[in-house]
């Protein structure tokens, strides 16, 4: 098939979008990386900001969209590198913030979803900081649907539940019923599980799930790179270490995984042929 | 707080968004209400599509960004009340492809998340119709977002629940293991649970939550309709009933609801005092 071909340069409708006050904060999700998921919100910020304060998972061409003259500053913390502290991060907004700067930070994703936007509100909060919250596409959700997986389908799923694969100190968070978790959703979705993979497919077998149930696994969702490995959660840890798939990815497991075989959009625009009522099939790892 | 003014008109940097070709389908999702928080996506389908067929809960504001000429059609379902089913919205997203229009499905939230897009997409994969999806900001994420109650915090859970009030009949999903869901993530969201509160309440007290939990029922989330009711699980039913709160409506439950004292950045626009470290109030509703 080919590439449907690019659309005229958009304009938009008169839209009353706030003012970026000098000395404020906003804190933003630019979503899971395509572009075209940036909210209108997060473009009016990026247009007015003096300096942006992004993590890792921001790219290039989104960041292209902040004004001439902004400063751009990487703020970024990825796996158990050593990097900057969130304190740390917390302490230079307010200090941008009080030399009279418009301040975006900028994360991937969603801030609160797993971003801890909540930590750097309260420390805005106690140093007088006003700020916006200008919420983002979250991954989880919006990156999923790029590898044609809905986190929720109406004959399978009432309820997902979405868990982060690792806490502040890099680890399998240990507050949470891992038993209770596997009986409760019928879907989850670990963000930023890889590393943990092998101790999350254990406990949730150990809590009853079938270990023929699918998974998936999206790399770099919703980016030309994105990559789905098709597996199941018994297969799993073996799949994922032998297709080497890398940070920032996406586990999701659950009946809906299976939906990808009609609902791949990505994957037709390339020629794949959707099928409606498909079957998971043996795991398979697609660019 | 004087309101701050509206920045000036948004101009877009280049961008290569998708041309929207006759006898496609594009299943979207418009956001939580503030059209601040359409994606681009969303923005350039609005700008070519031929036909809307949105739901009730995309405002005129959003459908303003409709390209002049094109049809809006209305095919919204809203609680229990008799309206057009979902067989019928499928049949006309075919139909309407098949006369070669370029169709935009656009849903409040996102298509995925509880909003019945999967079975759409069905449809149109089992008809040939081509298509894409076009994520939104979810009212469970985003909309909570406004009202100052994240859904993930670092100090008070590491996993997040959504979960539908109501299935396909009305009536509280039956597939659902409350006691699991109750003793699993520490946070849990639910849309469209307003009828079923007493039940909701019910189901998680005999799980085990605590009745002094913190709970907000969150109407009309990220409009300037937006009505927070902050309570405990214990008296939410009683207080919901007394104030009036009509649908759409996001219950949330858990610690992160006190975060609301901090972060309640909407209600900080109109003067009110955030603290850096709130306690959960008695009931109170806030416009």
């Amino acid at each position: 098939m080919r590439p449907p071909p690019a659309s005229p340069p958009l304009s938009l409708p008169p839209l009353a979008l706030p003012a970026f006050e000098p000395g404020w904060v906003w804190l933003a999700g630019a979503g899971p990386g395509d572009p075209g998921l940036l909210t209108l919100h997060v473009v009016n910020a990026l247009a007015q900001a003096d300096v942006v304060v992004h993590d890792a998972l921001v790219g290039p061409e989104i960041l292209g969209f902040a004004r001439t003259g902004a400063v751009l500053e990487y703020a970024g913390k990825r796996g158990h590198k050593t990097s900057i502290k969130q304190s740390e991060i917390c302490a230079r907004l307010v200090q941008l913030a009080r030399r009279g700067k418009r301040v975006l930070r900028l994360k991937g994703g969603d801030p609160l979803v797993f971003g801890r936007g909540g930590e750097e509100a309260l420390a805005l909060v106690g140093a007088g900081v006003p700020f916006r919250i200008l919420p983002g596409i979250s991954a989880g959700v919006g990156g999923l649907a790029y590898a044609g997986i809905p986190v929720t389908h109406r004959t399978t799923n009432s309820a997902v539940t979405f868990i982060t694969g690792h806490d502040a100190r890099g680890q399998l968070p240990r507050d949470l019923d891992w038993q209770a978790l596997a009986k409760g959703a019928p879907v989850l979705v670990v963000y930023m599980g890889l590393r943990h993979l092998p101790e999350i497919v254990e406990r949730l077998l150990a809590g009853g799930r079938n270990p023929a149930e699918p998974l998936a696994v999206v790399s770099d969702a919703s980016l030309p790179t994105q990559a789905v490995l098709e597996t199941t959660l018994g297969r799993a840890a073996a799949d994922v270490a032998a297709a080497g798939l890398a940070a920032p990815a996406l586990i999701v497991i659950g009946e809906v995984v299976r939906l990808r075989g009609a609902m791949d959009w990505v994957g037709a625009l390339s020629g794949r042929i959707l099928v409606a009522e498909p079957e998971a099939g043996a795991a398979v790892l697609q660019g």
